[in-house]
């Protein structure tokens, strides 16, 4: 496949980038913060591994997009870097923001050192991400390199703006289907089309393709999360034995639970009444089921994909990237847990 | 005065552009992410005035050197936006970090509407600050455009490694002076240094001029930071009957605090012990003045401020501005409170 044989190209550099990034950091008395940085991106401490850090899919997806539009995808490493620094930046005040102790099986930042030092090792992976965004300047001319820190810069504002609506959310009782698609604009798609977008403009594609990959990231990106949700409710680890995981439990205003909610049905008429409880799970997964909530899900779903993978074939992407972020899509678009 | 003059004329100014940055967060549905930032800055909610958001001296710093190099310090506008918003930025975080409810005597973002807004507020004020600093490529060449983005990114970083000094010193008994100047470094002189090297970039000025102007104001940095230290232990406030607001009660490791534990003698003895009580804070400022502290702090700040002005001196530089410039620094290193 197209996309194995990339990604194995493509990876290891990009992690050769990300601890070069990283280091920048540290210094004399400076050790432990970059050890925090380390520990966060996966690669040190308890439960470091290979896939601790996550599966890097913004790097990849920039740099598919330089090579399927004809670039040099090293060129774009440091761009790569950035969209992955951005991403766990806003991972580890994530984590602080929604009270997490765990991420990806391992303690989370904030719940090892306190919260203090979590807000601001995830301001210094902000910054390193922009200066890694800046080396562009080093492989693409000034204007280039000035569009991607822009479009970096733009799609973290939007990060914010869709967190502020997550949080302000938890406090509502009146959400109704369209608070679900700005939030989830903000939080997801934003950054997926600035991977996209970095990496069209540093493999200098034309505006127009920009534009249709852009739109292509953008409807990934809301699809992914439509589906995402779907597998919250009904995938096997929130079903089979593991409520615990089931987004049910937490309250999370997912789009299936939105559409619910705007029904004024039974299930509405439950979740009004507080949180749910473990022993509720499978009954109120059926019961939201029966109401066409899973229904409408997957349907938004497969339509937003749709537009995603039509905008993908007008870019007219060449070769084996073309291909292999082709294969991207489906693989994000098709998991099962 | 010089001083005051260009100041009635530059911070207006500065203040269009600021609310003109800080707009570009807002929007339908974030009307209330805008009110906090705007809250923040001064601008609205409880004990807003105009001088609610602070004395706004980096941007004049900023806009006085572009004006003193013979530059257009209306090209520097988004420059002067940008180091502003990223003090802010810090200030938030560290309110948070700092656990402190008050900031200039107004409730801080984060007793007034919790932490995850307050983080996630933060982190909009940041990527304003980039987006304002980005805006520079409208009335600079790109090539000075990316340099100023850098030069306050790279001051981001610095702030972020001063404060993860600043929070892991709280932990540490094992402190010396050492300690002490790379955290203020970070902390104070890295963004004043940006500061004026974003105005001279943007004032066109050479690149000797730059690192001379640069070495004042890391040197203006630290010799406001020790003449804070001495006012927070010597100052009207400290001393007068307000006890509560002096370093020693927050148990802050400031320069005459560092000094007298290297001294290892009866001050050092107290401090080891726990917390220096409200009752005991006269006494103790005593103690540390009989063991040489106060003496140090002063010819240290005094050295510095030398130091400071040297660097001014040689950067010879223009007209009303050059004065003004002249001028801020001695408020700035002869403040009584």
């Amino acid at each position: 496949m197209a996309l194995d044989e990339l990604a194995r190209q493509y990876l290891p550099e990009v992690e050769t980038e990300l601890r070069r990034a990283v280091a920048i950091a540290g210094g004399e008395g400076l050790e432990h913060l970059e050890y925090m940085l380390a520990y966060h991106m996966g690669w040190q401490g308890e439960g470091a591994h290979p896939n601790a850090g996550g599966k890097r899919i913004r790097p990849l997806l920039l740099l598919l997009t330089t090579s399927a539009v004809g670039g040099d995808w090293q060129a774009a490493l440091p761009a790569a870097a950035a969209v992955e620094l951005v991403h766990n930046f806003s991972l580890i005040h994530d984590d602080i923001e929604d009270n997490s102790s765990l991420r990806r099986g391992r303690p989370t930042l904030w719940s090892k050192w306190g919260v203090p030092q979590a807000i601001n090792t995830g301001d210094t992976m902000y910054t390193l991400a922009t200066l890694a965004a800046l080396r562009l300047q080093e492989t693409l001319p000034a204007a280039a390199a000035l569009r991607c820190v822009q479009a970096l810069t733009r799609a973290c504002l939007q990060l914010t703006q869709g967190q502020y609506l997550d949080i302000s959310y938890e406090q509502r009782g009146d959400l109704n289907l369209a608070a679900y698609w700005p939030m989830v604009r903000g939080k997801t798609a934003s950054l997926l089309s600035a991977c996209v977008e970095l990496g069209a403009v540093a493999g200098g594609a034309s505006d127009e393709t920009i534009a249709q990959l852009k739109d292509f990231a953008e409807h990934l990106g809301l699809a992914f999360q439509a589906h995402d949700d779907l597998l919250g409710i009904w995938g096997d680890a929130a079903l089979t034995g593991k409520s615990a995981d089931s987004d049910l439990l937490s309250g999370k205003k997912s789009l299936p639970v939105l559409y619910a909610l705007n029904q004024q049905g039974e299930f509405a008429h439950r979740w009004a009444q507080g949180p749910i409880r473990e022993d509720e799970v499978q009954a109120m997964a059926v019961l939201l089921e029966r109401e066409g909530a899973r229904g409408y899900t997957q349907e938004t779903a497969a339509c937003l994909t749709e537009q995603a993978l039509r905008s993908l074939e007008q870019a007219q992407l060449k070769g084996n990237a073309g291909l292999a972020l082709r294969e991207l899509a489906d693989a994000l678009l098709n998991r099962r847990a």
